[in-house]
């Protein structure tokens, strides 16, 4: 199996609802570094997992719908938690809905068996979330 | 699959018994860098792979026993050599059952599906031990 | 010249005020990797620049009044863009207070020729501030 | 499954043929961080999924055929993008060969489950390739 | 003294003349991952030491010039050896040329007291070229 | 000012004397990631700092006085408390001292301004020493 991943980050502020999250229940904030892996079996007929080039551009796309926001303010994310394992799983599932759309060009669509999206929010603690895309 | 990973550190003293680990047979020592990364296929009601205080709070309990030691006096592991996959093995073994008793809440002892202990030795190896839970 | 760090971390919301800001103007937040670097010129009879273990709770200490805040909302930043430059100002300011009025131990107080405070708020960015104690 | 991983570098140059690869069909170069993974169900006699030192000079060896040269001189590549990802698969290949010739000793050749090879390219971007062994 | 940060980085080949360099006369590669740290007294108005979005933008038009490149073919470098340090104080040049042009703004390009160019060509070794602005 | 750094580690068990140390007065060990920073005004004829290989070199036989010891045994340690910023600055000297008698060349002996040498001994703590050499 081979994997190709590229990087970015958001930065983003927001709250937590229940008493297990102590502190992190008052208007708070995070940078996330985060970084999506792609996986196939073989590569394409350039030699690549897929375009790296689309996929910095994708991953930046996407992101860009959180960052420098409150997440508390996302109409999506309403009576949600935004847990960093929860946001690895909503990247997830946006990056396979525009993937499946074409974002990384048409013979990757199907290509790609998995992704995985991991977002390190500290320098002790990161979530991911990962599954089959094909 | 979710995965929600926390850091701590450990330094310990420790010597090695075979020919085959050449000048790690004399008492030396190392700093430990460990990464736990818990797993599992659907999140808590929270929005939570686990509660990351608690799970902060048990790997620092689990590395407490070991930190600032020399493993060669530690009982537990006479006649061993206390190389980083084993101490990996051993750290997951002692949060597994951690886990099984409650350490992380009772919910997520049944609903963790599998966990991995890594141990970075030095800026050029690290070792690993992962496992299922359920 | 002898040096000593320690690091830690802390998890805020803000927003910046000023047309420069573009997006930042948002309310936002960001996670900041904080490491402290204590100079002397001489260590001490224990062969230390200062207590560890002291340095390290001094630092907690000083980013738990941030730690899981809207700085927006803190009475002494009124006014202010808490900029990272200005936050590694700021928490400078206050070890200085805190390490004269003997919180690394009445030896070190006296003793220290400067310290520098970093402040890593992205993969990308980081800044600083840094001067003299004695 | 235990793991044991060991890491190097090799500073290469190529270019790539191919319209969608843009500035990089010009030759230009990369340093590639070099991580590689070894997985075994059980610890061998001596605690360990392999001889760490043994790891090293193979890894260092396999490195060495491509470190310090221009790719595109390389005949073993002649036709073929020497993408992160194509690398990564054929150093993974070469790994086997000699694993499989006994240069991590004879019982580690029979012993390892699988093996994963990642080469870091820059700050934000890696490509990997991981099979079985056994 | 105040300071900020960014970084990217660029991919480039070269070789380099001279007995001392033994196979890096030969035609290789780096990736450089470059950051720039810019230093002065007082914070800005805004509470800066300068627009974060203007430094990276003027590191990543900098080191455009470079990136995907062979330096053995860029003209301003004829007859020089583009070792790392080299390359520090050439962006470092470069940097400073621009900033006193504007780059940065006009406010800033007078009172900037210091740039630091740091080049990490691998994970054991960077290089850097730092000097007084103002 | 030019730079050049280059790193290596090692892995030492010791112990310390005075009530200050709380639990690492236990025997105990450590790895420490070295980094040595080698700094001069002008380049050489070359474009160096100093030869590269002839610095990890240096560093590696510095460093291999030490790795794989129990500090507490070796003789010139007597006495002393062999903590990350002692170490630092015995590390200083003796590299100083083979600086002097040509270990990096005889023009460099005379060339590099000043030094700075950092240990990491965990993922929240380094210590370094530094000092001018001419």
């Amino acid at each position: 199996m081979y994997s190709l991943a590229v990087s970015g980050h958001m930065m983003i502020a927001h709250s937590f609802v229940g008493e297990i999250f102590g502190p992190a229940q008052q208007l708070h904030g995070a940078t996330y570094a985060v970084e999506i892996e792609m996986r196939r079996v073989e590569l394409d007929g350039n030699g690549l997992v897929c375009d790296i080039g689309l996929a910095k551009a994708l991953l930046d796309e996407v992101l860009g719908a959180f960052d420098y926001r409150n997440l508390d303010d996302v109409a999506a994310f309403r009576g949600r938690n935004t847990t960093t394992e929860f946001l690895a799983g909503e990247i997830f599932r946006r990056l396979k809905t525009r993937i499946a759309t074409g974002a990384l060009g048409p013979e990757t669509a199907g290509a790609l068996a998995s992704l995985r999206v991991q977002l390190r929010e500290s320098p002790i603690a990161w979530a991911a979330f990962e599954d089959r895309l094909a």
